[in-house]
């Protein structure tokens, strides 16, 4: 266990198109860690259209956001686009470069890497996309939330409560992350197994794959090379 | 497995200080459902201020929301104020009168009791205030989603995700409900096990407790004895 600072800075960073529950997921658990406070940065104050049709409030801008101690990158179809954002981009490295943790969840990963800050690293992303973690120049490593020195990624959607819940526990213990999954009665029981390629039927795999990773994947690497 | 109507419209209401993923965890697999349309609606197209500390854009009013199929009230510590707000308890009412199914997840069970909706029903809601289900004249169920005739109500806040997976298979069957598991990766990986004071270590449980909820429980008590 670490002792983490107190206030201890969350910054989020939203764009338009962002896969909401990426975001909203883990900051439900982490504005309740001790300490922190969580912030929503973007571009400007303006609203930032979620997948889900509706907007979410930035609560600062690019420009005058506080140093984050942990930076987090959710992901989505948006994040494509936003490869070429420069000021995005230049905001992530900053921050980065003073940041405690470098976390990222789905496909923000990709934000990272663009950012250059998987070079070398173990890394994980949303399930459709692992394969292209090797054009930023990360290794793969199978596992819902990976670890390696200050950047930490996690993989699809969902994978950012987990991965919350993780960090959580490594800078407050166990009691707190417990308290939280009581708090927010995290006992997740999912009408299905699966989630995953592996434990989902090889049908499902197959046609979530064709129907839209094939073009989601295509699309992501067009834009990876385009600003590499 | 029933038809559903396309468009199915999904009404979630909000009001300042809810507890954001109890709405934003089901919305995100919502509006994936084949055919669904998710609305937020709220008394004016102001930014409802969330439990996180971020606004979320509504993207109707009360006045001019559709007609739901699916109506689900999230909770959160808006709740209690929100019992004496006339005009949401009445939209409430007046939406559920003709909804296929009138949903909760969290605390949001107390709006539907307050618009006279749980009468004689079997109902859950989040683990801290269940002894007050009965006020509003629900039986409660111990159970992460409960099903009484068209009235759904689910635990605590994660549990929406599960509530929203559970309709989705009913309405569309397992295959869709598997797919959208697998989209958005949902194998979920708690650090710990535990999430239900059942399940959590006693001394947890007696923290969460005389720490936050006996208040808040009778916060809300209160706050249903002066709206009966």
């Amino acid at each position: 266990m670490t002792q983490a600072k107190s206030p201890f800075n969350v910054v989020f960073v939203l764009f338009d198109n962002v896969t909401q529950l990426d975001f909203t997921g883990p900051a439900q658990f982490l504005c309740r860690m001790p300490g922190a406070k969580v912030h929503v940065a973007a571009a400007s104050l303006d609203p930032v259209m979620t997948d889900v049709g509706f907007g979410i409030m930035p609560t600062v801008t690019f420009e005058d956001c506080p140093q984050a101690d942990l930076l987090c990158l959710p992901g989505g179809l948006g994040v494509a686009p936003a490869l070429s954002d420069d000021a995005l981009i230049a905001f992530v490295r900053a921050q980065a470069s003073a940041a405690q943790w470098v976390t990222s969840v789905c496909t923000g990963a990709f934000i990272l890497g663009r950012a250059g800050l998987l070079q070398g690293r173990r890394a994980t992303t949303h399930w459709g996309y692992t394969n292209l973690l090797p054009m930023v120049g990360a290794l793969h490593e199978d596992a819902r939330t990976v670890f390696d020195g200050n950047v930490v990624t996690a993989g699809g959607v969902t994978s950012g409560i987990d991965f919350a819940l993780t960090i959580i526990a490594h800078l407050h213990g166990e009691d707190v992350a417990r308290s939280l999954q009581l708090n927010f009665e995290y006992d997740p029981a999912p009408p299905f197994a699966g989630g995953t390629p592996v434990t989902s039927p090889p049908h499902i795999v197959q046609a979530m794959q064709t129907r839209f990773y094939d073009a989601r994947s295509a699309e992501m690497e067009a834009a990876l090379v385009a600003t590499a």
